[in-house]
């Protein structure tokens, strides 16, 4: 099974955070963090600065070798650092990095920002 | 130089698109392909039945080995076909697949939709 990524990005902020306060982004990163190792196996997560998600942030993107790239948005740290492993665990399960859409939290259906073709996945045209 | 791809949503369409209408997704990958060869030099054009991004379709996404992806939207096959090709000349010109602020067209800059690492690009925390 091939690996899957979790980028999470940790520069997300909401307009009611002060300037000085820990931003979301770097809230939601610890608390996939903090998760039981059992629910984020086999998935590597790492910190990103700026997915450039900013408008529907806080932000989060699944890659993987040969796999389709996910970026969800509107997480929230206190609500859905689960829903995101889920989902980065069904990407990963997938050979092709698409999550059954019926299995996918429903957090993450309704807050699918993009997807994007892994390199090389399809008949080039031109 | 790395060679990039421009993946084109054909399946885009917009509130005022009667069903039985050519999608404005696909007009937008055939206003990319009547463009001269000069303007899509090294950029590989494929079309891509949705990106999920259909909130602020028509969406191309621009991605590489190695590279950065981009996703764009709000894009106007009848206006911004060059701008998004631009774009990806940049993208392809660029190691990492990181234009220039100030040299990507300001649809460009106003409508990224997000941005993902390439693959194995950063210090992996777990």
């Amino acid at each position: 099974m091939a690996s899957s990524t979790l980028h999470v990005c940790v520069t997300c902020r909401s307009e009611i955070t002060a300037p000085e306060a820990e931003r979301p982004g770097a809230r939601l990163l610890a608390a996939i963090e903090r998760r039981h190792e059992s629910e984020r196996a086999g998935v590597t997560v790492v910190g990103v600065a700026c997915l450039s998600n900013c408008q529907r942030g806080c932000s989060a993107a699944v890659t993987g070798p040969g796999k389709w790239t996910y970026v969800i948005g509107g997480l929230d740290p206190d609500l859905h650092a689960g829903d995101i492993l889920e989902f980065a665990r069904l990407h990963r399960a997938h050979e092709q990095g698409l999550p059954v859409w019926r299995e996918r939290p429903d957090h993450i259906r309704k807050n699918t920002i993009a997807r994007v073709p892994p390199l090389h996945s399809i008949k080039e045209q031109t």
